[in-house]
């Protein structure tokens, strides 16, 4: 972690920006954009060689604490692509690993919980978020807020669910058998896991609209592991916690989750503006689902990528056909940037959405 | 692999057994069985320390080659458990390695492939399966039918999509990115690629059946990773190649996949005489989607096996109820038998589904 290269102010001080003409806030919000406006999970990182410079000798987590590099991060693929929005440069599991839980990325593995959370007595001992402790991801919001001109820029947190996997599997998992005994067996314990999950996936996400980002978005990406009836029993609720205690922040909320396709209504109803769909499900599909009057972001294959500039044509083509079902529409892909992707082709996506919904 | 201890009959020399009464064969063609019939994915091997034991000295495909330990790797279950099916010990890369391409099974990782099929040459050098390719498998087939007395033997294959994955991956994948860039690059040399693979599937259950399997299932455990539209378009015709080149075969056909809540109906349409159902989308649910005179099985959650007796209970309560809407249900798993699963649950399982469905 780098000392911070400018004072702090005080958590909560930042005035946010007024971004009246974004096309990705308005949107977000239901409105008429002059554009669609595109932007792509995992944008920040991953696939972008001046990333993988930066990063040549910083650790995962400590580059999430750095400041200075999580604002360059995060800055890289705005500059390059001309996306509608930046989406912060972080982790899922900064919260955890700043509320003071034992936990690390490993690259090639993922993150790896020293003392995975098992118990009744594990969920008592789960530490409390305080702002304070993710002040150097504030501290990044800040300088962004301030270098990015008129683009808006994504908050986003782990949702409840997906974090509590990490924490009760120890790392990543495919089928996330540890996680769903808990939820079957003990229901109390889970409930409480789940709660404090939620108070410190509302911290993080507090802490950085108070600092500044225009829009969050809430990560359930495990959440396609559930049916429907546990979803609602065992999730929702406090998914509905972290999003629906950022009612009153003034910032569009969008949540995400992958195979979520018989969960899209559910996941809407946990307080979502914006509703995120994988390559599953087509977005007219989403729409049908949930309701004509959502807003969707998302269904490009990652995968459609590696495929040629025709088929990423004809797939972008088709999503933005598709994306007028809905009240509004925000390009995505249907999960994040995959490691190898060529970034001129997120380059290419870009051109082709704009030059498919050209300014008014 | 080791010798046959016996001499091979013929292929297809193997008269199959009459078992009217059998309640898997009789569910699975849509008759009243006497109770619900109940067997595993996966059941043969993992879980078992008495599989463990067997191969300790093993390597997974010489035991499949190896009729005698496939025989007995099959019958563990049968007789620990008393579930109402055996299914043969084997992989789905059995009958590619067969045919002669280069691929090995790495503990941890699963099938490696020395070369990857990524382009039409690759395509075109992929080898013809020949039924006597597999003639350790049928052995084992005729070992297996003359020792499971009254319990019906199912065979099974992967099917096209699923092998084609492992095939231009060169192993498994999480997000099938080359094998969805050549889907949508270049769909000639994909549905060539698809049509062999369908050959290779149907003359492996054709061996099966010639053999005397009872049933068969064709697993396309990776199908769930495409939208609708891109698995009647890219999958779908072959699927059905194989599925329905055994429609005169006189045995019972189950396609299964995982996180296909989408794909049922047309995964029925394929060729299925029994549709398997993952653990998200209840049988109920399964047949408002396919029609009610579809024949369901599975939707228990493996990991639910570790939740503990009451949560056992109740989920198998709730599935055999779910399964009366439809005209047949065979109980079973929402996916495989996960490695740490306790035998002893699995066999808890069989007594309770035999308990809440006693014979008539």
């Amino acid at each position: 972690m780098t000392e911070l290269t400018q004072p702090a102010p005080a958590v909560g001080t930042a005035a946010r920006r007024h971004l009246p003409d974004a096309p990705f806030l308005v949107a977000a919000r239901g409105g008429v954009p002059a554009r669609v406006p595109v932007w792509f999970m995992r944008q920040a990182g991953r696939s972008l060689p001046e990333y993988r410079a930066l990063r040549a000798n910083t650790s995962m987590l400590a580059a999430c604490f750095d400041p200075e590099l999580v604002r360059e991060i995060t800055l890289q693929p705005v500059r390059r692509h001309g996306v509608d929005a930046a989406i912060l440069f972080s982790d899922i599991v900064v919260p955890l690993v700043a509320a003071g839980v034992d936990l690390d990325i490993v690259p090639g593995t993922g993150p790896v919980v020293a003392s995975p959370v098992r118990t009744t007595a594990g969920v008592a001992g789960l530490p409390v978020l305080d702002a304070e402790q993710v002040e150097p991801v504030a501290e990044a919001v800040r300088l962004l807020t301030a270098a990015l001109g008129e683009t808006p820029l994504i908050g986003f947190a782990g949702a409840p669910f997906t974090l509590a996997s990490y924490l009760v599997e120890g790392g990543p998992s495919r089928n996330h058998e540890r996680t769903k005994a808990l939820m079957y067996a003990d229901p109390a314990t889970w409930h409480t896991l789940l709660d404090r999950l939620a108070d410190v996936a509302l911290t993080f996400l507090r802490a950085q609209i108070d600092a500044g980002v225009d829009a969050v978005q809430l990560f359930d990406s495990w959440a396609g592991a559930l049916s429907l009836k546990d979803y609602r029993e065992f999730v929702l609720p406090h998914s509905a916690k972290v999003l629906g205690g950022l009612a009153d922040a003034g910032v569009p909320r969008t949540h995400f989750g992958v195979g979520t396709a018989a969960l899209l209504g559910a996941m809407r109803e946990a307080g979502a503006d914006v509703v995120g769909v994988d390559w599953r499900t087509p977005l007219d599909e989403a729409v049908r689902r949930v309701g004509d009057d959502v807003v969707v972001q998302g269904n490009l294959d990652p995968a459609a990528l590696f495929a040629g500039d025709d088929v990423v044509r004809r797939e972008v083509a088709r999503i933005v056909d598709e994306g007028r079902a809905a009240r509004g529409h925000v390009f995505n892909l249907g999960h994040g940037v995959l490691p190898e992707t060529d970034p001129a082709v997120l380059t290419r996506v870009v051109e082709l959405v704009h030059g498919l919904t050209p300014g008014r």
